[in-house]
């Protein structure tokens, strides 16, 4: 593992917060991005090597909408930086770790990601990303 | 803001967690510590430029214990790194961000930390933390 890529967090409105992850804690404002597949409009702050994902639900198919139904507003996930994402998952395989995705999809700018199943982690949905 | 300095996630036991974040994961194990003042044991482990940090409670006086109570086990906090944890705190001050420390507190390594209130984060609980 690279590093934290990001950190995803669940809000009902990126309107509403950009003003506090920009202006309050004085994170770089990198820009908001929809993603119909997923059915969410993010938006992408940098910290250092990492960033903070805001995640807003486009509609109540949203796997975000149906998050925040049930958790709340929150961090949905942690996306981890990985080089060879396919022997990461193989490892993961091999010992046993449940997984949501068993082979990689494409995500944002020609990513390749897939999550683990968090029961894996205490709860905590752990994604695997490997930059193009 | 420096960088993300560590992910806090709450545990009932860090020896059943060691080996998914060392052997499975592969993030560098650090060592564990218990820190009484906070009525933890926590493990860390190294990531790129930040760490996760596995906080288990010692007894039922933990805030640790009482999160995990609520909430179950998952994410309790995110830390991030500053060079100047007063000017932050003031700057947040005069914008009217909620606070649960109004003033830093030493922490681990004799850092100084100080918690923005969750409700200003969407839920989210933020530490400030100026490394010594």
């Amino acid at each position: 593992m690279n590093k934290i890529a990001h950190i995803g967090i669940a809000v009902t409105s990126l309107d509403d917060m950009i003003p506090f992850y920009r202006d309050q804690l004085g994170l770089t404002f990198q820009g908001k991005e929809e993603v119909p597949s997923e059915h969410v409009r993010v938006a992408f702050f940098k910290i250092g090597e990492s960033a903070i994902e805001l995640l807003e639900p486009l509609n109540d198919d949203s796997p975000i909408a149906k998050f925040i139904d049930k958790k709340g507003e929150g961090i949905h996930h942690v996306a981890l930086d990985v080089d060879d994402i396919n022997a990461r998952l193989d490892h993961l395989k091999s010992e046993g770790v449940p997984l949501i995705h068993d082979e990689p999809k494409t995500g944002a700018h020609d990513s390749q990601v897939a999550f683990l199943h968090p029961k894996a982690a205490n709860g905590v949905l752990f994604e695997l990303c490997q930059q193009k």
